[in-house]
């Protein structure tokens, strides 16, 4: 899904991710709850309203920014104590606070308040974040009061095959409306990451949605979804368009590349988008090279297109039962990507 | 009409100046000589299939921004040499030149080369640019072969009323399908402009459309109308909006003040454009101060409808014969703006 940090997904509108086909925007519980502050948004009626949009939102708890973006974090069972990135104020979010503060933005998804550790962390440390999230995980259930929001827990225990079949159990025990692979995509090698997701995807109920966060690369959400992965975010699609690296069925395109300088094509003539509609090569990375605001635009909704299609198509090949072919054809078709 | 420097009005798609209702947008021979080159862009079919504009296009004569722009010129009875302010390559462009890179660009209406000097200059150089001014226009009436193009001609003579006079007889005798007002808006008062307007506008044809270029404030275009002017360009509604200045019925409104942090309405009520009729106050501020893409888009769009509107509702005042009282309600309106 587009993710939208600053209640917007950078670039586009609401109707340019509609002509998409986007069916969910992803927005970040710990920026919106900096800037603007989610009091403001509640009394503007909630995110959706404010940001004019639709469909689908999905908010994430904030527990991974807090951890990412944050100065000063001191964590303790109560929940964790940091400085703003933006100026440096001290604030407290706890696994209340997180479902308090999604429940005023007003997303149809909200996530638990999970605790991260460093990729790599040793056994007796990812233990004790996996017994920390549980009981944070715990919490968040108890808070929870909106009838209107789904609810997702998070699966941590790094990459050790007995923590993340603990922490996926005393999930389920708990009992979410989905689950979320936490922890994952944070520099593991991506072998470690498949085995991770196989090892932990047995423990999950079929019948529940499959969340893995913050992938990927086109042929990883592949990979995942052939282990049972349903959902995914990325900010891939949303940040290459804006450095002109713009994705094709045959692989990555460098709308910066001189050999663009008079091509009269699309990006990509299987892509029907409105950017591959109406516009060339060759004026694209003109808008690029004199950074015109609209090229973030139209790179945006080209990659966004490229990434709904794809997911379009991975669906309908499970329907039709032909995910394996397309995995075949898939591959066939980036055989000369150096990217 | 809007202003695309770089072949696209900053910020804002066709389809968003369609909806806006611009049938006209102005893009820069300078600029688009230098990047992407003329070449590229006639290869391509002009200007209009390059950007996807439909509608009108006009370019000035690139003779401005070498002025303005570029380094180290050198003007000669031929031309101008100069070194372009991207990387310093040097350049030459005279009349026929102008004619030449405008006909490649394809526009509707384009401009003849003109001498530009800086403001104030002594009576003997402004005589001096009125003569170059005449005898390139001469040069570019010449030139021009394409006859789905309109050529105008550029009025000179600083603030001299007699060289002013001169240059309008001289090009009108010369014969051009319009005639533009130049070097005004350029640092001279209010006054000084007006009064040169007053007395240049009685010599040129009633018949045929008068361009003040480079101008301006709502108060400004209002004021020029009353002198017979009938078109004008400015940065100024899409600069004003990437810098959070908003036009309002009532005058302007700085979108950065807290005091439109909840904010539940939209920048102005009077205005149905797409930014207004979706967006709160608010939510402009806070896609304002993240700095998003989105901001400089939906700004743009609703300064751009502002100053449509106003044109149509001037085209309309003076159709019903109505403009005095049109510039009553216009003053009455605004009597509490302080910008």
């Amino acid at each position: 899904m587009p993710v939208g940090t600053q209640a917007t997904v950078k670039a586009v509108s609401p109707e340019d991710l509609y002509e998409i086909g986007s069916s969910i925007i992803l927005a970040n519980t710990y920026h919106l709850y900096l800037r603007p502050g989610h009091e403001i948004i509640k009394q503007l009626g909630g995110l959706h309203p404010f940001m004019n949009w639709g469909r689908s939102i999905l908010t994430d708890s904030g527990g991974f920014q807090v951890y990412s973006l944050s100065k000063l974090r001191t964590v303790s069972e109560k929940g964790v104590v940091f400085q703003s990135h933006i100026d440096g104020s001290r604030h407290f979010i706890g696994p209340e606070e997180a479902i308090d503060i999604q429940s005023s933005l007003g997303a149809d998804i909200i996530m638990t308040f999970d605790h991260v550790v460093p990729y790599p962390s040793d056994y007796e440390t990812v233990l004790q974040s996996v017994e920390l999230t549980t009981s944070w995980a715990l919490r968040s259930l108890e808070r929870k009061s909106n009838e209107k929001q789904s609810l997702f827990g998070i699966v941590q225990g790094g990459t050790f095959e007995d923590l993340r079949e603990m922490s996926a159990k005393q999930l389920v025990d708990l009992g979410f409306d989905g689950y979320a692979l936490g922890g994952l995509s944070v520099g593991e090698d991506k072998e470690t990451r498949g085995r991770v997701i196989r090892e932990t995807i047995p423990f999950l109920p079929e019948n529940k949605p499959v969340y893995l966060m913050g992938v990927g690369k086109p042929e990883d959400i592949l990979e995942a979804v052939f282990q049972g992965v349903d959902m995914f975010d990325c900010v891939m699609p949303t940040r290459n368009a804006r450095n002109g690296s713009l994705f094709t069925s045959n692989g990555r395109l460098n709308i910066k590349n001189a050999g663009y300088a008079d091509d009269q094509r699309p990006i990509d003539e299987n892509c029907g988008c409105y950017t591959c509609t109406n516009y060339s090569r060759a004026y694209l990375r003109h808008l690029y090279l004199a950074r015109e605001i609209l090229s973030y635009r139209l790179n945006t909704i080209h990659n966004l297109a490229h990434y709904c299609r794809f997911m379009t198509d991975i669906r309908n090949a499970i329907l039709e039962d032909g995910l394996v072919a397309f995995r075949s054809d898939f591959y066939e078709q980036r055989k000369f990507d150096c990217n």
